[in-house]
């Protein structure tokens, strides 16, 4: 393969990128006005509008538009050899309630200019190149990892039909029906993607913590994405009792015991990160019974949710563990019951080292400033190595993190990140001027 | 004065009592249903009707009936002398959001019972003996202590009238006046009640805590009243952020900031109590933001209320002391800030020294089991004992705490009680066979 295209006879095309990311939120805000961010539900209005726009604009640029059971949007360029393992780029089109614009949506976009690109320039690749507008990433509303991406591998399974959306609380079957797809294939494990046609995944996405920014780097290579281990619906049983009236001893404390078990895992993660793991731990809700909570009442019931990530099974294990004794101690010191409930979860990814490697030199030769960094957050990326198909990320430098309406990603970092996925991708699909 | 009233002569009216108690809960049942506790909204439906029902009963049997401008009830038997200062008991009728047929109540009946039981024996005291029926006790409904009783004396203030009730977001003004009651009185201070104008204030009142019930005394004296300090509003503000994006090093998370206050505080309580000091301290509400919060984010805020007692001043200041060290030491670590919010609380009461040991050798020559104890929640008792008038409290054995449909206080327990209470009254009021 020939991997000296001239990076001007292939330049992404960043008007329809910007264009795209407009019409994004001026779509949005049709649906929900322009205070609150960006919301494109899962199956529902706003995800829907991402798709169609996405599978209009590639109409025009005459590519091949397909989708697949769960609905997941394939764009391709066809190659000279259409036998040929694809090579795929994408990533997901829905956002989380109030979130931003480019949180997924940015991973579809770059791939689309990518290949307005190639379109623009006259030039074919090798095998097919797909850009894969994927489904249901966000699990803010479906509490599922990967929908999407597992649907498109035949690997969702029934029983996630019956799964309700947290908002509309109706299932997954009504949503994915309502919007056109086929719960019947995805019931029956249909498999539009197979890893053996695949030559190559590769996403590309906006950071979604701090580390590019504060590191001064524009783009980030991908080490590597955490898995995760998590308790969405776990509770803490007490006792109610009157605060003035009831001794410290004769007490069944629910709050005091969470508090003792964060605080004391906040000391174990610190330990465990001195001793070389790489982890983080998060107890984003907690909640008293709003019913029955009430100043004056020790308090006999708080819910709370936790989130363990890590790129490494082992460090997951090892934080669960001291989760378990955390919880064990706190039952015995203050007589409550702990009910953690459902453990959920996904399988850490690590990304291919060659496409690592590619990546940093395009980024080397279109002098970008760049580092390696792991996903904390989950992406479809994962699920793609984890089939075993060699796929590399690229984080693209982002304030504010994701998931709110103050995501931050400059044009410019966008523009300079395609570039180097566009090298990558003209190198691995063989792109050569058309015949 | 004569303190040998033959117990038989003067014995409190039962059966009114087992009748006033059944009236109270149909009547609830009628307002609210059976099937959730007792509700006896503070200047709403559910007070107003055991008003009613306490004054009518007052009238049948003979006694004066009055109100204030706070629509506090006073059901006076005329004594021997009515330039005397005036003997009280008493307690409050409102109760909170779905609680009990007892807490508050039972004082009321009890001095009820008392009086019905020397007007059937021909017995007159020497002063005038009251039963007051205090508004408004129960700061579930308007957040501020002893509305009632600091009405009675003149010491609400005008700026109380402004306080909203919690669940209606209506004033205390708006309510009192639909009451039939007067706001300009409050607004201008009128004093019902003066101190030098009464001679002591008993009031029986079931235990809301365990102790009585654990250690199988039938009734409890009242060695001092808890004073509290509540930060009713506090927050903790943090950011929000990507749980797995997001290292612990950038992190300000509110949720483990809050937790390491409250587990530091719990050891805090154990090490002052090996020192000495008697106190309670409770976290009875803790909220993430139910809009914001996700088990992917970082918390960025969470609520919280805390509610410190002690009958010393002392230790309420100790443990402020150790709040505020803890919410500092955990500002500097997470960089998070917290805002406590407004201060409220009230002053601790100690109980008058010979009138616990009148209701104790009542109790001694009834043959009640009996011991003494703090209250570690607040009652009206207080603001009368801190206006200098000799106060005390007699406890009634009670399972399963208060504020809850499961009181279960045994009739029996109540009776002799009562008993105790009579004894103690006839002998400060100097009761006597009718001129």
């Amino acid at each position: 393969m020939d991997t000296k295209i001239p990076a001007a006879m292939a330049e992404p095309d960043m008007p329809l990128a910007q264009q795209l990311f407009e019409q994004l939120r001026s779509d949005n805000n049709a649906l929900h006005g322009a205070a609150h961010g960006i919301t494109r539900d899962t199956y529902g209005a706003g995800e829907q509008r991402a798709h169609e726009l996405m599978a209009s604009t590639a109409r025009r640029l005459g590519l091949e538009v397909g989708t697949d059971a769960a609905l997941n949007l394939y764009l391709t360029l066809p190659g000279r050899d259409r036998a040929a393992p694809v090579l795929m780029t994408g990533s997901h089109l829905d956002s989380v309630p109030r979130g931003g614009n480019y949180d997924g949506a940015a991973g579809v976009v770059a791939g689309l200019s990518v290949l307005a690109g190639w379109v623009a320039a006259g030039m074919q690749p090798q095998c097919d190149v797909t850009v894969m507008g994927v489904r249901a990433e966000e699990s803010a509303w479906f509490p599922v990892s990967y929908i999407g991406s597992k649907s498109a591998f035949g690997l969702l399974g029934a029983d996630a039909l019956d799964i309700l959306r947290l908002d509309t609380r109706r299932s997954l079957r009504e949503h994915l029906a309502e919007c056109g797809g086929r719960p019947a294939g995805i019931a029956d494990g249909e498999a539009h993607l197979s890893a053996e046609r695949i030559a190559g995944f590769l996403e590309l996405h906006i950071e979604q913590g701090p580390v590019l920014v504060e590191a001064g780097e524009q783009v980030g290579i991908v080490t590597g994405i955490c898995g995760s281990l998590r308790y969405r619906h776990a509770h803490v049983l007490g006792n109610y009792a009157h605060s003035g009236a009831t001794p410290r001893s004769h007490r069944h404390d629910a709050v005091a015991a969470l508090a003792e078990v964060i605080a004391r895992l906040q000391q174990d993660w610190a330990q465990m990160e001195a001793q070389g793991h790489e982890l983080t731990l998060t107890f984003g809700q907690v909640y008293t019974d709003a019913q029955q909570a009430d100043i004056s009442k020790v308090s006999g019931h708080v819910s709370f949710g936790v989130d363990v990530r890590s790129r490494s099974v082992d460090s997951l294990q090892c934080m669960e563990r001291h989760l378990l004794d955390a919880v064990a101690a706190a039952e015995r010191k203050h007589g409550v019951r702990f009910e953690l409930g459902e453990r959920t979860g996904s399988q850490p990814a690590h990304m291919d080292a060659a496409l690592q490697d590619e990546l940093q030199a395009a980024a080397e030769q279109l002098q970008l400033t760049h580092c390696r960094l792991p996903s904390g957050a989950g992406h479809d990326a994962a699920l793609f190595a984890n089939q075993g198909i060699p796929t590399a990320m690229l984080f693209i430098r982002n304030g504010n993190g994701s998931h709110n309406p103050d995501e931050a990603m400059a044009l410019d970092d966008f523009a300079a990140g395609t570039r180097a996925l566009a090298q990558v991708m003209a190198a691995r699909a063989g792109l050569a001027a058309k015949a």
